[in-house]
């Protein structure tokens, strides 16, 4: 039976991906004034610099920054000015002190849900940057705990669950990334509500679910389809403890 | 009685502000090429910088690249290269991967303590960082529960004595800050040993402990100090809740 509910922030309870995206295209333009972008694939470098320095920075929008400024270099082999690296270092600053906005109804869909489970925040990335955005979403009073992890793994899912004493199997984490929230989620037992957001960074696009899964998973396409897609998920989990599934 | 100790990570269980300072040494010899540094107050400046932005950075060094890229550009009004400004990126991320070098005796400290108390670890600072020194620090076994927090507070510290279920009536912080481990919990009613590290980071050197705080205090000079510095401590408790004191 499922006892505990997490949700997931970025991208599930307010809207992240499109600041990243914008400071992505404006980050094109201004690198764009020193280097011929398709021939300096841009694109794939910025990539490739991100994924190699995600080992050193982690997750979040000063790693990106940082990663940005090293590509630029690179991908202008120096000829960018101390000007517009100076730009995408205030294109960084913006990315964390953007607006905190809600998608709609998902303050409704989480109180109705704390209604009958405890739910906890459980979101990956800087510290710092997510507190920010917990103490600005207003929804922080809604959440039993909320936990901060550098990398939304199995074994971080195994490391919070055992210090809410809860089970993967009486655990359903609602969230975006089938990569972050479902996957390891589902391979640990647990239960998932997928939420896709309309966009999903290039990182987040690869996962590991097979159809042996699709039991374990809901889908829903917006936030007032979560109460009902628990509900569904309890029943499911609910035949199983009774051998009927 | 004192039931919990907590240790400190930075400059209590490993070196880590000697890495700050070379940066910012070399950070001074870079923008030095561009601007009269006594001149343009640099060292005052990019205090006055990462001050404002850690409102929006938090600690911790991506922040702290991103703080001197910004003062480096304001403070050579835009004469340092893109070169140099890249230099700063590199140099930021030496400090990130710099190597975690225990202080001399603490592995043996922390085990002795160990032995008679449940003994958590409490840092500060960038989560991913963090968490790679605990990992490297071969330390990671002999804690109970490691928690990152984004400021030591006594807000912070109050959450976290209050997942784990303990009074800060019965809870001890070890650690180099006054500002940061000893005073905090201090004020919340608990118990301090502070072991002075021999660089202090400007940021941390103020703090509010008086003298009506002297009981609650030891102060330590090196780690093979630490088991003897919490006895003593533990039987002042005692002798509080035995009302002698």
């Amino acid at each position: 039976m499922i006892q505990l509910i997490g949700f997931d922030g970025d991208d599930t309870l307010w809207h992240s991906e499109g600041y990243y995206q914008s400071a992505h295209a404006e980050f094109e333009r201004i690198v764009g004034r020193h280097a011929d972008l398709a021939d300096a694939r841009l694109h794939e470098r910025l990539l490739e610099t991100e994924r190699r320095n995600i080992k050193l920075f982690g997750y979040g929008a000063k790693g990106m920054t940082l990663s940005m400024l090293e590509a630029a270099f690179a991908v202008t082999e120096g000829r960018i000015t101390s000007t517009d690296m100076h730009r995408i270092v205030e294109l960084g600053k913006q990315v964390m002190a953007h607006p905190v906005e809600l998608l709609p109804g998902i303050r409704e869909a989480v109180t109705a849900v704390a209604h009958h489970y405890p739910v906890v925040l459980i979101t990956k990335g800087d510290l710092f940057h997510q507190e920010l955005k917990v103490a600005a979403s207003g929804l922080a009073d809604l959440f039993r705990r909320i936990e901060i992890v550098s990398e939304k793994d199995a074994h971080a899912y195994a490391r919070v669950l055992g210090e809410f004493g809860v089970e993967p199997s009486a655990f359903a984490m609602v969230g975006n990334s089938l990569r972050s929230d479902i996957e390891p989620v589902v391979r640990l037992g647990g239960w998932g509500v997928h939420m896709p957001y309309h966009v999903t960074w290039a990182h987040e696009a690869e996962n590991g679910l097979g159809p042996e899964h699709g039991a374990r998973v809901a889908t829903v396409d917006e936030p007032s389809g979560i109460p009902k897609a628990l509900a569904a998920l309890q029943a499911r989990a609910t035949a199983l403890v009774e051998g009927r599934a």
